[in-house]
């Protein structure tokens, strides 16, 4: 018989798998287990360290429902989910970053120059910018799903206070690819620490924090689709996101502008009295 | 600021742990994370590819209950488990093996000599042996926590059929570091297949099944406890165990001898009419 050791047991693994399975299983299976068993090697792995391992995914699945993915945040903090993010993308197009666990599906339509603010208080700020393809063309058509924190930093699916929908909308550009919408800046806020993946960031010295950010998924027929954030330029956590996910072409300058300079055509045109902050951002997608 | 990449993502991770955090705690967290990045850089892990593995991971917490361990099983069927046992056995003592899903605590107490057999069909299996130390010494009063299936394949815990501590028994040796017990021989058995594990042993072209075996916890004060199993050396999986749990010196050739051949002292004493099967395993426990 062949005798299973702690050297030969990858190589053990590897004999295990079928000769007809499909090549790319077999690529990332291998990868997997050949550094699931080296960084069992390399650290002397302990039983009772197997076993806090076990109980961390133990204590996700404890918690884990429709509204809370403790899986998918252990990814985004140990950084799995900006590298899948990192490697995805193509240098012809705006750097992708991570969904997170807020985004929720359906929002309402909101018309080009439309409002997300409502009645909360704060400087109104107008976001705007132009979808492209990679030769700079804007996009007839495309779509952005746009969604945010309150000022209160709680997501309207973290708040009972906030109805389904608030600071979420789904925007289709015109001819001229052109978006266009106004609210107030979001605010840095913590991603939730209240269970195993908090357990982590603490035994870690690390801190939950994210800067603040607008989230946008941009989708048009014949284009990848691209889950990104814009984040502001002065935000203190931006050298330091928890879950990794600034990239230097979605750092951008908020203008303070005075209010006579609002722009006509926009919801809030013409009822603007304060200085208002603006944010060019122009998204250019990857061709399928 | 600094701008994340695919590249320096590594870097920038360990760049957030504290310097103050438990150094053992930052060498397992650096090499997980190194070892999790550089499996996803080396495959140029997919988006879809990763939500493959989130899906897994929230298939196994779904069906995770007090009687089914489906984290620990995704740790058996990767060679984790039998990995961490490996390097954690020391050259000097028995080596142990995969505890697995299926151990009940609180069995009754089994005399030394005892059966654990019954009414259960099939010849008697008499399994005897000494606990010893290192320098070959018996060790009086150690402790055997014994456990099997029964001849349906089935472990007390997963069927109806058997009382709650049917083919379990706590044995306690005496001076002579000797234990004895009649039992029917283990039958080979599958590990359950139709949670999420089953679909990568499907996906893998991998049998689910697990060469027979007796399951000894075998305990005594000043000694590491051992988790090993016995193997018979005609088994047909005994080259391909799903857990990956034979070790050379676990497997044990069970002698086929005459009923007059039954020894003396036993509860089945003068009630073996048919030949019977005779396994000797001796265990040598690890000094603390």
């Amino acid at each position: 018989m062949r005798t299973v050791t702690k050297d030969n047991i990858t190589d053990v693994f590897r004999g295990y798998m079928a000769d007809d399975m499909p090549p790319r299983t077999r690529e990332v299976m291998s990868a997997l287990v050949r550094h699931l068993h080296d960084f069992a090697r390399e650290t002397q792995l302990t039983h009772d360290e197997w076993r806090q391992g076990i109980a961390f995914l133990e204590g996700c699945a404890a918690i884990e429902t429709a509204d809370r993915h403790e899986f998918v945040l252990a990814s985004d903090v140990l950084g799995l989910s900006s590298l899948v993010d990192m490697i995805n993308s193509g240098p012809a197009a705006t750097s992708s970053s991570v969904l997170g666990p807020f985004h929720v599906s359906g929002a309402p339509p909101l018309a080009v120059g439309g409002d997300m603010k409502r009645d909360f208080g704060g400087p109104v700020l107008l976001a705007e910018g132009v979808i492209r393809d990679p030769d700079g063309k804007p996009i007839p058509g495309a779509q952005i799903d746009i969604w945010q924190t309150a000022p209160n930093g709680l997501y309207a699916s973290q708040d009972d206070a906030q109805d389904t929908y608030s600071f979420h909308g789904l925007m289709t550009v015109g001819d001229d690819g052109r978006y266009a919408f106004t609210t107030v800046k979001p605010v840095e806020y913590t991603v939730p620490s209240d269970g195993p993946v908090g357990d982590i960031l603490r035994a870690c010295g690390r801190h939950p924090w994210r800067p603040s950010h607008l989230h946008y998924i941009v989708k048009a027929p014949g284009y990848r689709t691209l889950v990104t954030e814009v984040f502001p330029d002065d935000d203190p956590y931006l050298d330091q996101d928890t879950v990794f996910g600034v990239r230097e072409d979605l750092v951008m300058t908020y203008v303070e502008r005075p209010a006579d300079e609002f722009p006509d055509g926009m919801a809030l045109s013409g009822k603007v009295a304060d200085p208002f902050l603006h944010v060019a951002f122009d998204v250019t997608l990857a061709a399928l």
